[in-house]
């Protein structure tokens, strides 16, 4: 791995340096409703602060509220749907430094709410169904793309929907059928393009067991497939502290790892396989280890959880995280050569 | 993971406690023949010192020479080709602290060479095709069985007797077979017993990409899963050299690590897949670990090798010689505590 020449410790406090940018770093975030795309989006939220990080929600954009909708039959996923020649140019306005108002659907009564004013900050997350259409690609500085299988995201929609809310199971599964030829003409296409693909499989660690697995792991545990852009310039190290001398003891939780080198859709990717779980000692040392680099007071940065094992979706997302702020680093070393920010 | 409360930073330079053992610490390595029994051993050998680690190869056993096997048609696998009762007795000497006579047979020549006074040392190993058997079991430490798939030794054994030496192959074939049925039924069973199982699978590490495969990896790379009886009592800590920074560059190599407990021959095991490529800092990074904690210098340890890139098997090695210092640790805690040796 090379260490940029650029590279010293002062310039690594990237909150300073992010403080400083009046044209906002741009990140889209798109996969199907309910596919937890917040989940992936929340890990950079969460390691740079909520102050230097704001979201714009796509649904705002819709064409109708539910009640029109449910008289045109009119899904969302369709694009035509969508005002998101609206958001394009929302989208340049905050990218020189415009405030923009952001149109607000609320999902709790179904209507839109007035426009909000949102000002440009260092960081702007575009959460939605089309966040990565190729007319936002030129503004985008990183994207993320959420797949889950269709067998964990129809199981999630059913814990939810039936499950908690009572909802009729086949009106549902009709409803998630038609959906779902949509969602593959319309939506899917967009991961071609994104700096992360997430995939999330159900957890398969069980297979490497050899004969009988006996481990224990959380039921709805996932696996998850990740095909990452690799970064034009690698920050200088991460270490993974992980402790074989305990991989070797008798409570060793069930883990994988794995990353190979791979083409997606004509690309050059590394393919990264997470599953079973983590100990939460190696997890926080990660976390400690990215928020000396953000330069973020820990004790914000690390929520204090209960867990006792951390799961691939936690880990999954710091390395999402910090493949973004390989990416920030990149562009912010080429700002300050530049010399639009000061080190 | 719980630290014994015994641990201090001084006794652990090995070497200085094993320097004082007069009884030896005896491993057994079975496996077929030309399975790659020494590959593992060898580690233990290279990171503990060749004064401390002596070998005894139980081919030294057969009851009959090559020329005797030719006219009985006797395969050295059947245990009863074997004078293992004069072996017991040398292994119950030996963990006496007495000398014995080593009987030497001469891979060249086929035929026994005199036998060679063998005086006990801290550690011994066995090596040979019935090294677990039951009767050894009482006497062995530490136990490790190499279990190669069958297309990889048949590989192997083709590359060697017909390509380099232009045997013909389906004689090769006619024989490997009839060994097979005999390996079957005399050695395969002593896996059940083993602390290590290590079971060596062509690389499978392509399946981990998504679409195509574009890693590099080298002609004949193995998948290694091992079967670990956990540590009685782990060893404090040995990090993972592994930089999560460099697996999300362009030049990573690829990369598969699992752990999952499992129920192996009715045995709580700890089951641990390793495949493709590790960088050779993160490897050399692991061997002054436990280099340091082994106490013998680094020069010694760790080869001078012009790889680009390090094996799975040569990660194994490590990983396994590991087990065995926790095993080795754990014993010396034992003899300290009953004032046989000192601290």
């Amino acid at each position: 791995m090379t260490t940029p020449a650029s590279y010293t410790p002062q310039c690594l406090t990237l909150r300073h340096l992010l403080a400083q940018l009046q044209l906002p770093i741009i990140i889209g975030v798109s996969g199907d409703s309910g596919s937890g795309k917040t989940t992936y989006s929340n890990g950079i939220r969460r390691l740079l602060g909520t102050d230097i990080v704001k979201s714009i929600e796509m649904d705002g954009y819709h064409r109708e509220d539910r009640e029109q909708r449910q008289r045109s039959g009119r899904l969302p996923l369709d694009p035509e749907a969508n005002h998101l020649d609206l958001l394009a140019h929302h989208l340049l306005e905050l990218k020189q430094g415009r405030p923009v108002e952001v149109p607000i659907y609320n999902h709790a009564t179904g209507k839109f709410d007035p426009p909000v004013l949102f000002a440009p900050a260092p960081i702007i997350i575009v959460e939605g169904l089309h966040a990565l259409y190729p007319q936002f690609q030129p503004l985008l500085d990183f994207s993320i793309y959420v797949d889950p299988d269709r067998d964990v995201k129809w199981k999630w929609k059913r814990d939810r929907d039936v499950n908690l809310r009572g909802h009729d199971v086949s009106a549902l599964m009709a409803e998630m059928l038609q959906r779902q030829a949509a969602y593959k003409r319309w939506i899917d296409f967009q991961k071609t393009n994104a700096t992360v693909v997430i995939k999330l499989h159900q957890t398969q660690i069980e297979q490497f067991g050899r004969y009988e697995f006996s481990g224990e792991i959380p039921p709805g545990s996932l696996q998850v497939e990740m095909m990452l852009e690799p970064a034009p310039v690698p920050l200088p190290s991460l270490p993974l502290p992980f402790d074989l001398a305990a991989m070797l003891g008798s409570k060793q939780a069930p883990f994988l790892l794995s990353a190979v080198p791979s083409i997606y859709w004509g690309r050059e990717v590394i393919t990264i396989h997470i599953d079973g779980l983590l100990s939460p000692q190696t997890v926080a040392q990660l976390e400690r280890y990215i928020v000396d680099f953000t330069g973020i007071p820990v004790e914000q940065a690390i929520p204090k959880q209960d867990y006792e094992r951390v799961s691939s979706v936690e880990f999954a997302q710091l390395l999402i995280a910090w493949r973004f702020l390989e990416q920030v680093n990149n562009l912010l070393q080429e700002l300050m050569a530049s010399g639009v920010i000061e080190p």
